[in-house]
């Protein structure tokens, strides 16, 4: 009998917005694994710190730093491999996800090789999107409101069309793109209103209207747009 | 001093997708407030059922089913004078939102009618959205894609403007619009790989294709159709 991939989403940052379930299986587990960009710091390792046994084995792939592809796809690769490894023997692997595993996660990448082979649970966590409603005291979307989901590297002209026709809009990984984004919003006359939220339930958290935001973002931050949500009935 | 208001979402129906924090104020809560509709039992109390102390004060707010909005109006203004009263008298009350109170939540109407004059603390949750595509092995957005979620009630003509220029979407409440959005996605050619989910992560879930669903959804369902997410790297 083959072990299980389990892929547990941790929340957005504050240890106690991960799930029971996920803190169940992290202070269970004898095989852990995630990723590492060009060798910091995981960010969600950081999240599950606390519940992590001593003398757990911990599969890291770090990726490295590059534009191309080919690299990333290498440290997955051998990720992937080295936690089939440890599956085929029977033994679980629990990889530690920041958010949720199938929201802008990285997961993907290992359940794309794995999920044919062997039995992959998803633990969904709690979004960055919902976290950051909850910090900026903003309904997303109630009632018959259609909620926008965009990621902030998108073609200026794209971001522009996407959030003239919606009503609540987010947008994703704002970091370097703020500049580009800020113009496409002032342009459409909704910077009254948009909040900016960055690191969200962390104690280093921001939240700014954001025209008042700094002018350098971090990769976790987040720009809402909640024109369309009315919390009255 | 006057108590706190908690808004605490506790997730899509399992009770340990729960978050840690949710647990924490629920078990320590003296005073609990959540609505019913038309005197039917609450989900999200259901949901957190194991938890809640002997002896605690339930404030329910009971909504009877109607068309006019005034009924519902008035059951949340009562509900929202009874809690206001609570934490007059500096005590806390934590209300039980299934999912996540900002993310088409009926929390937001208590948040309407007191977040101004006290304090009010928001505890994100789980959605259905992930919950749906965690149970449904479908991963929902990566890297730069878009998602859009729009409540099955919409008209069908939005619905079909919406879904045809979207990447990964999902539509909620899918209920007695199930003929509907059948309709709707069977034109646009997107039945193949569209996904039906009912009751995620409850002992009662339904995973099945669309083209398999049974003919009536309940309110708590849900169609994924995540063309856009390419979980390969």
């Amino acid at each position: 009998m083959s072990g299980v991939l389990y892929g547990v989403g941790l929340g957005p940052g504050a240890p106690d917005l991960m799930t029971l379930r996920a803190a169940r299986l992290i202070e269970g587990a004898e095989v852990l694994a995630y990723p590492t960009l060009a060798g910091a710091a995981s960010f969600a390792r950081s999240i599950a710190a606390e519940l992590i046994p001593a003398n757990v084995r911990e599969i890291v792939m770090d990726v490295p730093m590059s534009v191309a592809r080919a690299p990333a796809q290498a440290a997955y690769d051998q990720g992937a491999a080295e936690i089939a490894a440890v599956l085929d023997q029977g033994q679980d692997v629990v990889c530690l996800c920041e958010g949720d595993p199938f929201f802008y996660g990285s997961f993907m990448y290992l359940f794309a090789r794995l999920s044919e082979a062997y039995r992959v649970e998803i633990v969904p966590g709690v979004t960055s999107v919902t976290a950051c409603a909850a910090r900026a005291g903003l309904p997303l979307a109630a009632r018959n409101e259609r909620l926008t989901v965009l990621p902030g590297p998108l073609p200026e002209a794209e971001l522009r069309a996407r959030i003239e026709g919606a009503e609540s809009v987010v947008i994703m990984k704002v970091g370097r793109h703020l500049p580009k984004l800020r113009a496409v919003i002032d342009d459409l006359g909704l910077t009254e209103g948009a909040v900016y939220v960055e690191r969200a339930t962390l104690p280093e958290e921001v939240v700014l209207p954001l025209a008042e935001a700094p002018d350098t973002a971090p990769y976790f931050s987040m720009i809402l747009l909640t024109k369309g949500a009315d919390p009255w009935l």
